[in-house]
């Protein structure tokens, strides 16, 4: 087959800081899935996008691309009582105890709006929503598509594992860019979620972009443009699409882990839980609820249990007992505050670090992650500690674990005397929409 | 095993513009040799190092890890008549119609010093030295290294294919690189070369780094940071290292393509030949005899025969045949002056081109070259031409070619009305040694 272009000349234009033409992206994309461009030539195109950038026609087009490559999945056969049902997905960019998804999805569906929730599975220090819920016993992650529209038709919510038809050209340079140091870049990173969020076939989406020491984007400006670039993105492929800025600085809730955060999603559906988690739990459904025509107040169903009746059925009719005790780690190992005073930090990354070591996350893919561990933190910051108080409590089932957990924190959290909380966090930093 | 680096996080660090340490560089280099760095990583490392660049202290690394990576050749057990034999080497970046390789090893090797010459085959416009012997009838390029120090102790000279047992990480590299747009970096063209001349052993080196249209670096400054970096790779190497940057503007001799510069450079040999081609080779010689501390005019080797009787000897060793009659194209086609006046302009690129279309050059590693193709110059710039005379000659087996080599020439060459010929061309542009 004669191709219509010469990789080295695109990699070659784009190396040399000029745009890609919309037949160049086009090309490349559809050759890199065909395998007549090789790995180690697209490794070398996503160096160039890496340093040189992609301009915002060239993303859209690259998203095209990769869309493209796959197949669409199509929602609009959902039937609720009142006729055709909207449909509203959530991404985030991955946080430390960031567990909204659980709690999230079902109260959104409490409202008969339909949440498709195709989710990953965690590598390095933050979680996946997936390992999370294969923390409940007999919970399975695996649906085909047909049973995807069943719950989605039946109970409104579902979260499973993305099939492997969806954009299959971003399953193939996901794994290229893991190896080659070119992951931390906007434009892939922006056509990397997209492709598949608009590939999905949603009506709307928001987008919970992380900033701060546990996030993708430590940088406000950086992940600002990543949301910008992910907006534009999704209204041009005519998905309504909005992002919060949310802050990833310290860690979300009281809980980093497996199975200690779905109890805590838990208590959130049963109207208790950090206000952290509910807060940030109510910012994201309602932009979900007004994207989708709905004006309400989402917290009415987290109060009345309505939007715990939907998790409960959602993740039975996916094999899981809610109701079965959770997987407890088998060794816990306290850390105390040194005098009396305030805890000043609790760094985010230094949280997700610890919990990844023992044994909640995982290194390499292949990797399985304990259940039970994890971190429970029992101080925020500008919360008050007397000497003595326990201020996280460590958490695996492998106690050779605890070493290399306890150096992640090294300088991770501090207690400072005195007793005025003038410690301050805004959770939400931003809004970005269309509009 | 255990690696003592991530080749992510080298890959990183070159991509944030950061020094890349002595001893990643060895790892990286070793562990790509291995095969525990993958292809599609060194590709990534490979634009890194293109966008960023590499300072001084890299650079020499990287050379003595590719060194490190195979053999090296030891030349200190040749002795002629007075004992230990100095040995000198040429290098050219490549040019069109540059056979200067074929006058200048035996002319050097005519003064008691041995000249190994490792060469390779042409890809893309420039040809290579192997090719052009090659149309000897008989003549084989393939040597082991007991030949190869047979011949030098022998005959003073010999030209033969690089064995696959130098740097070999460089033979990895480059065809990599060939494939990914990362060849034209300085840093890895500089590293690429001098492992190779280092790991040859070889006492002292001439660089001739081209300059033009029809080079590698069309602009003389890079060529010259080029030539820079070089020599002080092998004077810190040990080497004797010296760089003459000569223009590649227009193209060297008046014959283009295999069996025709064999002849051009046997004319030389005869104490004729072009000017040009004449002059650079001298140059060189001068530069070779004086690393190996002879100090004479190597004009009296060309004038008296002495540089012919080595050549045929060494031509005579590898089975080829000097008397014997060479390859001639079939087919021909002249392209004439439109008019009277003089030649003003001959493009080295258009010319190098139109060679390589009309078979003289390969566009795959795989393709043959015709041994009688190529252009056959009538004309240099400054030169009064009249109308309808023969400006060049087009050759080949193919006529089927003539089209594209003519593309290939319009507008690179210009005839202009008038008779004064002020067209200067200085050859040697500048001289650059350790001193």
């Amino acid at each position: 087959m004669t191709e219509r272009f010469d990789a080295v000349d695109v990699i070659r234009r784009k190396r040399d800081g000029e745009r890609l033409t919309p037949e160049q992206i086009d090309w490349v994309i559809d050759a890199y899935t065909r395998g007549a461009v090789a790995e180690e030539q697209m490794s070398a195109l996503a160096m160039a996008v890496f340093i040189r950038g992609m301009e915002r026609e060239e993303i859209a087009r690259w998203t095209r691309a990769m869309i493209a490559s796959g197949e669409r999945y199509d929602f609009s056969s959902i039937l609720g009582a009142g006729g055709k049902v909207a449909t509203a997905d959530k991404h985030s960019t991955g946080g430390v105890g960031d567990k909204i998804t659980l709690p999230l999805a079902p109260l959104v569906a409490a409202y008969g709006v339909a949440v498709p929730q195709l989710s990953g599975r965690g590598l390095g220090h933050t979680g996946g929503t997936l390992d999370k819920l294969e923390a409940i016993p007999g919970w399975r992650a695996d649906l085909d598509h047909d049973e995807v529209l069943e719950m989605l038709g039946g109970i409104g919510a579902v979260i499973c594992a993305a099939g492997s038809g969806l954009a299959p050209a971003d399953k193939k340079l996901y794994a290229l860019r893991d190896v080659t140091a070119t992951v931390d870049s906007m434009p892939l990173i922006a056509s990397s979620i997209m492709s598949k969020k608009i590939a999905e076939g949603t009506d709307s989406l928001v987008l919970d972009v992380k900033v701060g020491s546990g996030a993708f984007m430590k940088d406000e400006d950086r992940a600002r443009e990543l949301a910008r670039t992910m907006v534009e993105l999704g209204e041009d492929a005519g998905v309504r699409t909005t992002a919060l800025l949310t802050d990833m600085s310290v860690p979300l809730g009281l809980t980093v882990g497996n199975a200690i955060e779905v109890e805590e999603s838990v208590e959130v559906l049963a109207g208790g839980g950090p206000d952290d988690v509910v807060e940030l739990t109510l910012a994201l459904a309602r932009e979900m609820l007004r994207a989708s025509g709905i004006d309400t107040d989402p917290a009415e169903a987290l109060a009345d249990g309505r939007a715990m009746d939907v998790y409960r059925r959602m993740i039975r009719a996916q094999g899981g007992d809610p109701d079965a005790a959770l997987p407890v780690a088998r060794e816990s190992h306290e850390v105390t505050a040194p005098e009396d005073g305030v805890l000043t930090t609790l760094d985010a990354l230094a949280v997700g670090t610890a919990s990844w070591r023992l044994g909640a996350g995982r290194a390499r893919r292949e990797d399985r992650v304990q259940a039970g561990a994890g971190v429970r933190l029992h101080a925020k910051p500008g919360d008050r500690v007397r000497r003595g108080q326990p201020l996280m409590t460590l958490l695996t089932d492998d106690p050779g674990r605890f070493d290399r957990a306890l150096e992640a924190l090294q300088g991770g959290w501090s207690v400072a005397p005195g007793d005025s909380a003038d410690v301050e966090r805004r959770l939400i930093l931003d809004r970005l929409s269309a509009e």
